[in-house]
């Protein structure tokens, strides 16, 4: 390609010209922001009535019992719907999931009797003739996992040591490429597909062939996309000319994404300081005003607040506000040095104040040392008005992924288009723990679970003895929940395939093999009474130990004590390396994280007392944070016992959720600004709970 | 297992009690019959009045146009049907494809523009939501093939050097073990796959989850079975306890795998002396009759030729008669040197008495030297009444396949349950001669299919640069077959899998990778042509040789002529060299078949003059043939030509049609017994003729 399309003029040419490259463009054309917020806009009279449209509805909604509408028999694809609008006159940017608002669609390549439960229990009944043909022709991503599981796993996923696999939802975390769509316009990226169908590699292995099928799943793809769109009257297949069509088709590539997906984490990427390149030439040429940019982005923000899924009530139980995790990654350092500050960096977060507060979409400021002090001070105003803004680091992540990474969920990064997440849930390191100390037999239902290893028999817990065989256990464990993700992704590559998502990815796409890791400081602390107190074993008439008696006192995680916390680092370490010995599916790299948010307590109520003090059934600490309590030594000890762990094992990202009284981020001004290595969580929602949901389509 | 059922008393016990081993039970049990054909009984007035009807059925489907009555709207499985019956009072051995007799059933998991086409070119018109499901949400076998398929391999498939590929039809040459259903019943059979599933390989490579996906499937469509044969009123869980219930739980099983699949050839194995078995058991028990059982085996082989399928026109104008190879094989001599005839071989054929001649089922006897004299002499008997026996080479064939092996289709030899086969139409070596002369343009359109080699430029042919580049041709082609041969079968398993074929066989199946040469009488005599007589090149205005004029005499194939013969030879092996340098999908065993029967016409048609004299669009000989009028040697020395091709290249089979005079065999009861190690073809229909249909789902 070397066409220099007329949409582009005044744009710096540069790589991005001759090759699909959205993040050539943006270093070569935008310009970084220094100044304050004083240039916002506020919300049109038209911003304001469709948003109090939209109130409304959520008003219905909520009254209906949570969901208004809901398709029983359209299945849902790119194309499968007519035009649908909240107010077509008034809409800046226009596309609904469906042909309503607040309508959901129906998805059943996921699983039928998932979709067909979502319908039920919401009041509505699926058409029988499309629940036959998904019961007997054409089979779903549930049921294909449940035809290949082992027994060994179906117990593992029972007795909750491998929790909220992704076998009866949507993975998600594949964040599309949108960007392209609006920069290259949707011609030149079938093209671009074209291309690499023809260099496959030309010895037909299977994983050529499947590789060159999804390449023609993904043309196809693309060009419902444009179908889509025309059906909203837009030509997609050039390049947007402006702001308003930059923001337009950016969005129909990713409506497109969750017409056709319903994954757990259906996140936008960094689109921000990309739009802002079209703004600053409308603004330069003046076709735009700043008024009616900030329109266009609070209507774009608006729609995003509109995306809706059909789930089930065990799966809505565990939020709250319908989460999808519609996360846009704003901010962050180049790698030439420049901050990526930009003016749409302040439109994005301004439509929390222009729209007001809202979970969706999940905000994300990726912060810096070096972001400008005005844009530091505008974040922790939001924060304090609005506790809508999510905090990730952004000197950490840049060092192995670049500028033009994103999140995806709540912590999982990614370069944007080049590299894709298998997501995997958790495992429950603390539950392990128990099973090394009983041989592998349940501590709370006494069934055999993990393999018949020798049990500890001793009164007294011996450190040696329980790291030894701890680590045999981690082993076992790590092998049966690698080989589980392999079953789950290979199912939903072959019955769930994320077509266009994928088509806005480059051909050779780095797959992250997502582990995860629950229960950590129950772990930690446990292991540290073992070793520097003494942990005497209660048993059951059975033999079983199902409680333990601590006798003195023992360094505990969150204390900044290196003799703990380097327990912690070393089990985290040892997992990771037993996850690494297994083969995983399409040679994706096998990465960890210390994740959960609010399903630390269904953890703990599946986890029987541990050696650390913590009765059968309480509640673990979310993601990495320690105990509850036991960081007695302030927040900044706790912080830094958090910050001593791998992030070279824990590439998917550290969790640790930190509450802080509102004052002290300064109610009058004052800004709290901080540079610690971890994720400050705020109105983030828990991608871990879904683990504690026993949907089983098929059992 | 080691349960011995009640339903196997009377029967000798061997290992076939405690694992399914259908061979164990025949070597164990089966009486050699060394006696003539006196005891055969006449067809019974219910016989007579059920056979009346299916004459009836079929005089009306001729004139209906050649189809009765088609499914537009039922999918067909296993279980879509409610039972259908011709006479229900009058038949012993139940069960049709569809509710109907002579109803085709809709099967559209290969291709839904094929159903689509086969059911609107006979009048009817598919059901539209089951057209849009099937193109929206359920891929096909064919849609799959076509997303896959490169520009080459297209390329190929018009220019028909590579033809008949199975990407538009079923593969078929997969023959279920429809024994086990009677001697161990379902029940048992599940059993064994589940334990099949708990032990395959730990590690969840793709292809680990794939054997457990397909057992999953598998074990499914024998709980399907079940329920089929009880919507008759039959309970097959348990083995069957007599000749009845043998013939018809047998049948089940193959009419499940005919309800599953519509593959071009689908054939039934080598059931009768298995059957004789339950017969004599019957017969010395006193509870059924000679005439009871002729009778059963009657109502069976009717129930064999009701079978039928929707197919397209382009399919139905190369064949005659409907043909769906319902290949039977009788006969054989077992490797401890038993003759393996029985009585039931005797009925089977006799049926064609009873019930009078008819291609199918395609009765193919195993003949051997050491088949008793009396059993000769009845089939060559029946071959002049009837025309309807094809008899193959099973001194050669038990050497690599042992006893219990089955002719799937015309010759493709494979042992029951144990192997199946990929089955890859054929590569046109006459064609790929001319590829090797002009240097990969197709002399009939001039287009470059194959790689821009170096051309002959010379007047007159060189027979060491002529092979030299032959070879080089040779190569290029074995590439591109076998690598869309790769993609063909990949996508069959993936979108139109033998469920119940595949339940019928053992866990780790070896797979056969067919692929077929046609044209090889013309290469081997153009080769011989250049080397012994002057062949020069007339080219036409864009230099492209489009005729040859040979000056000078050349001994031909089919002369017993070492000279030529040894270059046919040489052609076979050496093109099987490169087929085996190319990967095969599954870790096939690839082989080759010199066959074609009918379609030998069509290749000649697409195929331009060739340096033996045979000019553009002339005819080639039928499979492994010598060309027509060339053998000028007598019947032995062009049998004797044929007889040197090597088996080893080809175990997928070598056809010779030969046609004798009738008088020729004796017509006053003297008899030909032949040991020719070749195929004599009588009533067997051309499994090469697909691939002249210009049948693309897709472009």
């Amino acid at each position: 390609m070397e066409e220099f399309y007329k949409e582009w003029e005044g744009f710096e040419k540069a790589t991005w010209v001759k090759e699909v490259n959205v993040r050539s463009f943006i270093m070569h054309n935008y310009i970084p922001y220094d100044g304050d917020d004083g240039f916002l806009a506020s919300a049109t009279k038209d911003t304001k009535d469709l948003w109090k449209q939209v109130l409304e509805l959520s008003r219905l909604e909520r009254e209906a019992g949570g969901v208004l509408d809901m398709d029983t028999k359209i299945i849902s694809t790119i194309v499968s719907h007519a035009p649908g609008y909240l107010n077509k006159y008034k809409e800046k940017i226009v596309g609904l999931q469906t042909d309503k608002p607040f309508k959901r669609a129906l998805m059943p390549y996921g699983g039928i009797r998932l979709a067909e439960r979502a319908c039920r229990e919401n009041g509505y009944k699926i058409n029988p003739t499309v629940k036959e043909f998904f019961e007997v022709h054409r089979k779903t991503h549930n049921a294909g996992v449940f035809d290949a599981y082992t027994p060994e796993m179906r117990a593992c996923r029972s007795s909750h040591i491998i929790t909220g696999l992704p076998d009866a939802y949507g993975r998600g975390r594949i964040i599309g490429d949108y960007r392209r769509v609006a920069l290259y316009g949707v011609d030149r990226l079938i093209e671009d597909k074209h291309e690499q169908k023809e260099t496959t590699r030309s010895a037909m292995y299977s994983q050529v062939i499947r590789n060159r099928e999804e390449l023609s799943e993904q043309i196809r793809a693309l060009e419902d996309l444009k179908t889509m769109a025309a059906s909203y009257g837009f030509d997609i297949s050039r390049p947007a000319k402006d702001t308003a069509e930059a923001i337009q088709w950016l969005y129909f590539g990713y409506l497109a994404a969750v017409k056709e997906q319903n994954g757990a984490a259906m996140s936008l990427g960094r689109t921000s300081t990309f739009l802002d390149i079209y703004a600053e030439r409308d603004l330069k040429r003046g076709t735009y005003t700043e008024r009616q940019i900030q329109e266009l982005v609070d209507h774009f923000i608006m729609k995003l607040r509109l995306i809706k899924f059909a789930r089930t009530p065990e799966y809505n139980a565990l939020f709250s506000g319908d989460p999808q995790w519609v996360t846009e990654s704003i901010g962050g350092v180049a790698v030439d040095g420049r901050h990526m500050i930009t003016k749409m960096s302040y439109r994005y977060l301004h439509t929390l104040t222009n729209l007001g507060a809202a979970p969706e979409p999940n905000l994300t400021v990726l912060w810096s040392v070096h972001l400008p002090e005005n844009f530091k001070r505008y974040c922790a105003k939001t924060s304090i008005e609005t506790s809508s803004v999510q905090y990730e680091n952004d000197d950490l992540m840049r060092v192995t992924h670049g500028d033009d990474y994103a999140i995806a969920c709540c912590v999982s990064s990614m370069r944007v288009g080049k590299e894709m997440q298998f997501f995997g849930a958790r495992a429950n390191l603390a539950k392990c723990l128990l099973y090394a100390i009983n041989g592998g037999v349940d501590e709370m239902t006494g069934k055999q679970v993990a393999p018949e290893y020798r049990p500890i028999t001793s009164e007294y817990l011996d450190y040696d003895e329980v790291m030894r065989r701890y680590d045999e256990m981690m082993k076992w464990l790590a092998g049966v929940y690698v080989n589980t993700l392999n079953i789950i992704h290979y199912m939903h590559d072959k019955y769930c395939y994320e077509k266009i998502q994928m088509a806005l990815h480059d051909r050779d796409v780095r797959r992250w093999f997502a582990t995860g890791i629950a229960g950590l400081s129950v772990v930690a602390d446990s292991l540290s009474a073992i070793k520097y107190a003494k942990v005497k074993v209660l048993r059951n008439e059975a033999g079983l130990a199902v409680d333990y008696e601590v006798e003195g006192d023992f360094p505990k995680y969150g204390n900044d004590d290196d003799r703990v916390d380097s327990i912690a680092y070393n089990v985290v370490h040892r997992f990771m390396e037993h996850i690494r010995k297994n083969h995983t599916y399409r040679d994706s790299i096998p990465t960890t994280s210390i994740l959960t948010i609010t399903s630390n307590v269904v953890y703990g109520k599946h986890t029987g007392a541990t050696p650390d003090g913590r009765k059968a059934g309480e509640p673990f600490a979310p993601g990495a944070n320690p105990m509850h309590k036991r960081d007695s030594h302030g927040a900044v000890a706790s912080l830094a016992s958090v910050a001593k762990l791998p992030f070279r094992d824990a590439q998917d990202g550290i969790s640790n959720t930190f509450s802080i009284i509102p004052d002290a981020l300064g109610k009058d001004g004052g800004v709290f600004v901080g540079d610690i290595s971890i994720e400050l969580t705020d109105g983030c929602i828990d991608c871990g709970a879904v683990e504690d949901m026993e949907v089983n389509d098929v059992e």
